[in-house]
């Protein structure tokens, strides 16, 4: 298994296969044909056979994959067999969705530590439990809490600052929300988000798949 | 042409290459080598050579792409060559981020239309310009104002009846961020957006592409 080489959209198919075999698994399904959780997944069942191939020999032909040993196969894959501390910087509108967003702790994400510069927020208790740090103690508080993933909710115009104390504190991975390229150094990887990727998508369909 | 037959992955990456594209404009490149633009979106060549290969020849061997024509060709692929209406509904802080993100309108979306259920918010005039209508007006202002895209930001257990009443009101494309599935009958195009597929992302970066 060269590790390496496996491409990020399989990475990615396998993150959107693992949500709907757990939901799968919270229905108390047992067994998924391939074409049916292919389906499911809007993905052809030839992508999905080739995807898992890069990791080993799973499910029997003829009768499927069996739901929890893929589902637990895939999270070991992804490395979701614990959980992974995070810290988010930037406390505004979009930080403070994050922090009540449910989906983050069900996969396996907590919001470790929260910070901000506004001196009206620093020390405040969030409804989610954490108190709020102020960016300068942001070097310590990722050491004392273990912290591996960098969330940035702030403004564009300070992105690339927080990236670069991010990396010098020893964070490697990044999760980026504010509408900027981040010039990061080799070793760190970033995951942008960008909303209207998927509203080109939409408007695709509209255009053209809708006629 | 076969529009109908076109791969999802492959509207999402020419959304990507539009996203370079305007970058390079914007800082006056004028043609770019396809090893380039490939290894700018992480993407290798052969596969925006077979991407751009369904819409047509773009390009010119040895030499690359014109930036402005092959952004020009793109966006008309997408249909990203006028202003989208969308209507969002809920005004929480997710949807309160998504009003201020200037991304939105920088691509060619409009939130045209804003709904909420909460009286203390209906009726008020937000930072951005719109006035909060109440969810009970949807189907009227739907139509008033021509929305095309519904953008779902409430509690994950309202956001079903709210597919169902966008649906009702004639509109066919949605961009969910609660974290839930939507049903929805055939016609209606819906995205959905999980952060945490992109923490996956890093979560397997960090167990193995980082040893």
């Amino acid at each position: 298994m060269k590790f390496s080489k496996i491409p990020t959209a399989t990475i990615t198919r396998l993150s959107i296969y693992s949500r709907y075999l757990e939901a799968l698994a919270q229905e108390g399904v047992k067994i998924i044909a391939s074409d049916k959780l292919a389906e499911k997944c809007g993905i052809n069942p030839a992508q999905i056979r080739k995807d898992l191939a890069y990791f080993g020999e799973f499910g029997i032909r003829g009768v499927g994959y069996f739901v929890k040993e893929l589902l637990f196969e895939i999270k070991r894959i992804l490395g979701l067999n614990k959980i992974w501390k995070m810290a988010l910087v930037g406390i505004g509108n979009l930080g403070s969705a994050l922090l009540a967003h449910q989906n983050f702790i069900r996969q396996g994400y907590e919001f470790a530590a929260v910070f901000d510069v506004d001196p009206a927020k620093v020390g405040r208790r969030l409804p989610s439990g954490q108190v709020i740090y102020h960016l300068d103690d942001l070097e310590k508080v990722v050491k004392e809490k273990e912290i591996e993933i960098g969330v940035i909710a702030t403004p564009a115009n300070k992105a690339q600052a927080v990236a670069q104390r991010l990396a010098d504190a020893g964070v490697k991975a990044i999760l980026n929300f504010a509408p900027t390229q981040l010039q990061v150094s080799d070793g760190m990887a970033v995951e942008n988000v960008d909303f209207t990727v998927k509203l080109d998508n939409l408007a695709y369909h509209l255009t053209m798949g809708n006629p």
